[in-house]
C-alpha cells in the first residue's frame, strides 16, 4: 500500500494551533503515515500529536521541516507525488482516482493561510475538494476518505485506550497496549 | 430532498470562533440549507457567515437560537430526526444509510466542548465518524459528503464570485449574481 504524508504549510504559533492539530489529527485517524509541520516551530503541536499517538495507538509519526521546498523537492527525487489541497484547484476525485491508480506513495499539502505560489508549482497536482470556501481540514478529511475508499475506518489503532461505539453515551476501555 | 440544519451546540466565544465558522463553512459548501449556533451569543461568527453566503452564494441561513434543548425538542415534533457526532457513537456509514431511507429532515448536531449529556439522550442517533479523536468539522464533512453521496459538489451557488477550476494557479471571476 502507498505511504500517506501530509505536509502541514506556513503554520503559525497562535493562530494556527488548534486547527494544525486538527489536521494532524484527522491524519492520523484517516489512515496517512506521517505528519510534517512547516512553517514556525512548534513543539508544543508536534509534543501534543506524539502523546495522542502514545495513548490512541497506530504508528503516524510527527516532525517538523525547516524548509518545505527543500523536503518536497526531496520527497520527489524519491518517486513520491505531491497532491495539494487547493478550492482554487481542479476536480479532486479525478485526482484521487489517478493517485489510486498510479500507486505511489504521496505527500498532501494543506496551506494555513497565504500558499506560496512556488507550492502550486512544486505539487504534481493542485485539487480543489470542491471550489467554495469551507475549511483545509475538511477537504483533507474528504480527500483521504475517498483515496483510501472508507477502509481507513476498520483500521486497528491498538492503543492504551479504546472506545466501544455506544448508541448513547461513552464507553472508553483499556485497549491491548495498556 | 429532505432538509439538513447543523447545530453547533456549546460553542465559546473566543475559543471557538474559527472552528465554528469552519462548521457552519462545511455545512454550506457540503450541501446543508441551515446553521444554528447555540452556546455563548456571538454575531461575529453569524455576519461572518452571512458575509460569505452573500459572495459566493447558495440559500445556506444561520441563526442563534438561545436554548438548544428546546430547539431540538421543536424540530422533532414537527417530524424531524436528529443525528449527533461523537467519537463515542456507533457506526455513522450504518446511520447516513438509514437517514438516506427514512427521507426525514435531519439536525445534524456537531459539539465544542463537553457536550451535555441530555443531548446524546435526545439524539435518535449518537454517530461516530470512526472511533479515534480527530476533528467535529472532518466529521461533519465526512457524514455530509456520505449523505449527500457527493453530488454537493456539482452544486450551483450562483454568487457575485466563481472560482475557474485550474491546475496550477488562482482563476476567480465574476459569478451571475453580480
Amino acid at each position: 500500500m502507498a505511504k500517506v504524508c501530509v505536509l502541514r504549510l506556513g503554520h503559525r504559533v497562535g493562530r494556527d494551533q488548534r486547527t494544525t492539530t486538527h489536521v494532524f489529527l484527522v491524519a492520523r485517524a484517516f489512515g496517512a503515515d506521517e505528519g510534517v509541520l512547516c512553517g514556525e516551530e512548534d513543539s508544543q503541536v508536534v509534543e501534543g500529536m506524539r502523546r495522542v499517538c502514545a495513548k490512541w495507538g497506530g504508528k503516524f509519526s510527527v516532525s517538523q521541516e525547516k524548509n518545505w521546498k527543500v523536503f518536497l523537492k526531496k520527497r520527489k527525487a524519491e518517486g513520491w507525488v505531491v497532491a495539494h489541497l487547493t478550492m482554487y484547484g481542479v476536480d479532486f476525485e479525478e485526482g484521487v482516482k489517478k493517485l489510486r491508480e498510479g500507486r505511489k506513495n504521496v505527500v498532501v499539502v494543506v496551506g494555513a493561510g497565504k500558499v506560496p505560489k512556488e507550492a502550486y508549482h512544486l505539487a504534481d497536482m493542485n485539487l480543489a475538494v470542491g471550489n467554495q470556501p469551507h475549511s483545509e481540514v475538511a477537504a483533507l478529511a474528504v480527500f483521504l476518505d475517498r483515496f483510501f475508499c472508507g477502509r481507513q475506518f476498520r483500521k486497528k489503532f491498538e492503543g492504551k485506550v479504546k472506545i466501544i461505539p455506544s448508541p448513547c453515551g461513552k464507553i472508553v476501555v483499556c485497549g491491548k497496549n495498556n
